[in-house]
């Protein structure tokens, strides 16, 4: 089965805002084997929308229609589907009775156009939506010769999502032919995206049942691996055979087997080993902990650290001199270092770590380009550190830094 | 003129990725009067691409394609093209060569399937790609009794705005009758999104030749406005208008009047009163650090700071005693600006700026419920802070806590 979504909404054809319940609804589709084959923008005009569903209508068959349902003028989705397909629409009594009782209990008089929200499609089934006052619809019918499944659900995300997963999965489920879904995340840091490609396309290329997709953000690559299959234990199988073929193949970079991400590992590894973690960020400027902290109970193991932009708070924070800052600059390997091994000491955790670098867009010179940073590491037990020089503007090296940082810990915890 | 978008892809209609392209694409299309009515994703089927095309050209007069250029046998935009509109594909000696002489450059063989790059449309322009290996096209064709401008542009984001900008854009231009563009970006911060539009829907949509947007983040509200007229004065002085009448009802919210970032502008402010910043950061964990790292210059009046997520480290880096948060709680107002004051005193800067709270799942109680948190502002004058409840997930309290931070300081600063 083919499906198509349309959203409509002219703000979604500015520069500013994009649709992305369609992502939501694309997965959700996936799962019960229904392919997402189309997705069209269109903006508030009863003429576009109209030509926008005509054209859905004679290429899938499934169609589902996000927003336009709410009560003002600009929502002219229930219109267009009547025009569109030649159905009547009728006023719902129990409908207005729902929107004026609504409007009561926010003691407003309901206004005249609310009344549209009542506007039901020949032959539709009327989908509840407790999350706002735009009732969802659908259409089981024929459009020529061909059987059509038509949705019409409201577009806040808040109310769209809820109101596909109740009322339509359920119902698509029953006429789709049965599928079971098996689906596996593997995630790897520090490899260049081409070069993943280039080692792994020759396998996950010959698994054609399974669907792979390679996502790459800063120094992260996530593979999502999904098998539809007749039986759950069948799609499993073929999921989890090319997950161990992928994971083999990326060696030392996978760092994750079920999609948690970088800092989540981090704090796992933290946890097992009973050790804590300080940090002292000089180019990052925060961005290490911000990400460290963001997985909720961080606390066990993340003490907290230092932002050292300025020289002054690298010896006030991580006891750093001005000598040592004078002698080999603050971006080097020794001030990483005596950052990594200064805090770990004021902060009494188990594990310093520390990171010094020019991020740009000024500040480089021949000896010491935009991108050089270091990296540094310290235990009781020795004290490493990490040169590295990325590419790109003060956004991109910050982000790739901040990366290696979280990685270098766990390559060292593993 | 209207126009559409079809972003080609099979990769858009996973749940993993979006087509981008289009937002920017769009900016530069309404910036010389052209407005997107539609925008289509479809995937690497040519049967799909070429009814999309259909499609297309039966509803609007311009037509861009991006993506589907490339090599391999995924790569379909010229052969559907080529179909739907009947015309015929010829391959372009001197983009043979240009291949054969790319690859001879990086010393391999030139693989057959290339050749297809090589491929141009009966009656097209071709449109260098300095970026890449796949031409652009530029078609000006009759579709049944209509003209139709049909462009096709490389996928990749590095190549497609660059070749959009240089090669049809100024192509478009001499079409499109003459416009001329005025914007400007008002931003406002901790106004709620509803009570924004409250207050300003009534005063912009009466500039109904202003085209006014509304995007909400995270306690920061940006409008752009927009305005197309037939001399630049013109257009200049109706969004300068609405833009004066917007900044008077935003009163104190406003922060920006051509669209900085509030970071942007604290840091300004700093500069302006030659005062420096520390931070003490707990539930935020350096994100109100990074964010203001994350401009350009910040060392000049940035000094840094600490994450004193550990009860420890809000005594060791701050100064706060155990006996404070014994008594008074870390999340209370006494302890924010005890690390204010602290951290302020510590680094040696002008004011200091901290943030404590609860940021959940889990932490809080009847009396301090997830959401709360206490942010101080200390200078040598005087101390003071503020107590916010804010709703949502770890994330959005997180989001909320650092742009309210910022927004404390700029209201100092101002």
């Amino acid at each position: 089965m083919k499906s198509e979504i349309i959203a409509v909404g002219s703000e979604m054809l500015t520069p500013f805002r994009q649709d992305t319940n369609s992502l939501y609804l694309t997965e959700r589709l996936n799962e019960i084997g229904i392919a997402v084959a189309f997705k069209t923008i269109v903006g508030d005009r009863k003429k576009d929308l109209i030509y926008a569903i005509r054209c859905a209508l004679s290429r899938i068959d499934v169609l589902i229609l996000i927003g336009g349902l709410g009560p003002t003028e600009d929502d002219l989705t229930r219109e267009a589907v009547a025009e569109a397909l030649k159905l009547k629409l009728r006023r719902d009594a129990a409908l207005i009775s729902a929107l004026a009782a609504r409007a009561a209990q926010w003691r407003i008089p309901l206004p005249s156009n609310n009344l549209k929200q009542a506007e039901v499609l020949e032959g539709a089934t009327i989908l509840p939506n407790p999350n706002g006052s735009a009732p969802g619809q659908w259409l089981d019918t024929a459009y020529g010769e061909h059987r059509k499944l038509i949705m019409l659900v409201p577009g806040p995300p808040g109310e769209c999502k809820p109101l596909f997963d109740e009322e339509c999965l359920p119902r698509l489920r029953q006429i789709a032919p049965p599928r079971a879904i098996a689906k596996r995340t593997l995630r790897a840091a520090m490899i260049g995206e081409s070069v993943a490609d280039k080692l792994l396309a020759p396998i996950y290329t010959t698994y054609t049942d399974v669907e792979t997709t390679i996502l790459a953000g800063a120094g992260d690559i996530q593979l999502t691996l999904l098998c539809s299959k007749s039986s759950p234990q069948l799609a499993k199988r073929r999921v989890d055979e090319l997950a161990a073929m992928l994971e083999e193949t990326l060696e030392d970079w996978l760092y994750s087997s079920d999609g948690e991400t970088l800092e989540q590992i981090v704090l796992y590894y933290l946890g097992l080993r009973q050790a804590t973690l300080a940090v002292a960020e000089s180019c990052t400027g925060g961005m290490v902990a911000a990400r460290i902290t963001s997985v909720p109970g961080a606390s066990r193991n993340f003490l907290g650290g230092a932002i050292v932009y300025a020289d002054a708070l690298k010896n006030a924070f991580a006891g750093v001199t001005p000598e040592m800052i004078a002698q080999h600059g603050a971006v080097s390997a020794e001030v990483a270092k005596a950052l990594a091994t200064g805090i770990r000491l004021r902060t009494g955790s188990t594990l310093g770590l520390a990171v010094t670098g020019i991020a740009g867009p000024t500040g480089g010179t021949e000896e010491k380009p935009i991108g050089l940073v270091h990296i540094a590491l310290s235990s009781a037990e020795k004290t490493e550190s990490l040169e590295k020089h990325f590419r790109g503007d003060r956004q991109r090296v910050r982000d790739w830094t901040t990366q290696q940082a979280l990685d270098l810990l766990r390559r060292r915890l593993r």
